[in-house]
């Protein structure tokens, strides 16, 4: 539901050179910007485009034609192609996407010949926390087997051996932005956190009352809950091996928040199935994962269909984040959640 | 399995005094009290009866013979009876119950008549504050619908309508341990917190950083999560009406882990049901609740079997509790956890 009157390029474009060029559907425009008027708030020169109703070639058409200095992008705009990219005289100086990943949109040339790219940045790691503390407590009290429960008598009940998260070792794989918030999240539950990521000088961890871990072996055979949070890099991809899963105290319980090609799917699976621990996952190795995939067949495996962040009512956060970003920009200030070329190169 | 070699009674049991009688079954003991030497605590006064081995007349006859000052019950301990409780040369000072509800277990002519007794009290509190976070979480992220979301495309995902915790208005009914235990639990989410208890004065709420309201019907109009933790009193029962529950805002979340009792359960199914907001329940109003009530005919009503506390691996911590109050008790000192005759009427 639109409240502005932002006008709409009609199709096909006509050559009108823009500075900024929203270009997203409607429906992203409602997820991401309700209730904003673009023209009142960016004037004359900025125009949008309804994506969803052109194809690959108009859309090519249009970015040559609208030469825009800035665009914002979202869910629904089509990939740059690499010939637009390397464009010789190429105006864009700034792409601002709404959303996380710009890899699939956004040609590696284009940041290389120093084109600013930002994304969501920060905006939402609270949402992932969030999720994996509902990840941590729901496999923690077995949750899928609570319909099974729901009729035995309370002193059978105990059989679902359910666990409090109170006084429990934590283990945090990884220790950006999305841990951080965790660590936060999780001090009223009294527990012991420790944490291991590469590269991460001792002090932050400290800093943060978290002890840090000399390797990845001390970490998850120190801890009852693990919670996988690393970005993925050459380094990380596979990281969490099948040995590494079996030092995992029994019962203990594995939450992946973070990048499914950062664990051996295969072997997480063999050791929930077996019974040893408790998985609640978000990611995966494959995604949306194969309906014959072995984690369907664990009984009390927690899946969410990656989920963690954004939630739903948190897009219109992102678009103020991204909003904020395009009026910095216009400032001559620097934005925030700018996509570097070695983000770029380790995001999936 | 029992580490030390506490001598159990004979069957028939033989007359024999005793000042502390264990009364529960191996299991209980095994639960609440793993790897304790009783008798080496409490020396040779001290008996533990296996009570899942004795029928109710053995029972009744057992308690006569060893006549003891301390009863120590869990939950496989059978009732006391009404004529017990009447015995004109009770020995009986102090029934230390190692779990929660004493009602169906303990007459009330026993309190009345000056005996002892306490429950676990508050030392599990926690873990029923925990539940509510993972059911608030949960109706937030509408988790029943997983399942059926997780074959679809990242952007269609978005139609699950998912809601972070964080900077919403949460509501608290009822304002006691668990109450306040919630309160520190949702402070790293930056929520707005308000509740209402009848009787609970102000500054009680103001103490802990909570806006009190005036009414439960501000309480359900102003707030999107709203957590019902109240006790069960004549007041309370049946309070949470039809009309109130209509006060709630649209997609608001309702989370019970207090009395199914204080709620009209028809009218949370109605309200459920048409869409108007998401429910989150670990108690009923019957319970277990029947198989065809209309609560599992509510597709994304997260419905857990009365598990909120303690949780299994908290047991143990109850039978601390219970034996540091035997000490306690033993030494002279008051104990905690006391069940008043007020908390006896009012408890379900």
């Amino acid at each position: 539901m639109m409240t502005d009157s932002f006008t709409q390029l009609t199709l096909p474009p006509k050559a009108s050179s823009c500075s900024i060029l929203f270009a997203f559907s409607q429906t992203d425009r409602e997820m991401f910007l309700p209730g904003r008027n673009l023209e009142e708030e960016f004037g004359a020169k900025a125009r949008w485009i309804d994506t969803s109703k052109i194809d690959k070639d108009e859309w090519e058409h249009l970015l040559y034609e609208a030469s825009p200095e800035i665009l914002v992008t979202a869910w629904d705009t089509p990939a740059l192609s690499e010939s637009f990219a390397l464009e010789s005289n190429l105006a864009l100086r700034y792409v601002c996407h709404m959303c996380g990943g710009v890899r699939t949109r956004v040609p590696r040339n284009l940041l290389a010949r120093g084109v600013l790219v930002s994304n969501w940045g920060t905006a939402i790691s609270h949402t992932i926390a969030e999720q994996a503390i509902l990840l941590t407590l729901g496999a923690l009290r077995n949750l899928p087997l609570w319909g099974s429960f729901m009729q035995l008598p309370a002193t059978r009940i105990f059989q679902l051996r359910t666990q409090s998260l109170r006084g429990r070792r934590v283990g945090l794989h990884g220790f950006g932005g999305i841990a951080r918030e965790i660590v936060e999240m999780l001090k009223p539950f009294r527990v012991d956190i420790s944490a291991y990521s590469a590269g991460v000088p001792r002090e932050l961890f400290e800093h943060h009352g978290v002890r840090p871990c000399e390797s990845l072996e001390e970490l998850f055979s120190h801890n009852n809950v693990l919670i996988e949070c690393e970005a993925l890099t050459p380094v990380t991809r596979g990281s969490v091996t099948g040995p590494l899963l079996d030092l995992l105290p029994q019962d203990a319980v594995f939450v992946n928040v973070g990048r499914g090609a950062v664990v051996d799917e295969q072997a997480l699976i063999r050791c929930a199935a077996q019974g040893r621990i408790r998985i609640a996952v978000d990611v995966y190795a494959q995604e949306p994962p194969a309906l014959d995939s072995g984690l369907f067949r664990i009984p009390n495996a927690l899946l969410s269909p990656h989920i963690a962040g954004p939630t739903s009512d948190t897009l219109p956060l992102c678009g103020e984040f991204a909003m904020s970003n395009l009026h910095k920009f216009l400032q001559g200030e620097s934005v925030d959640g700018v996509v570097t070329l070695e983000a770029y190169d380790r995001s999936p």
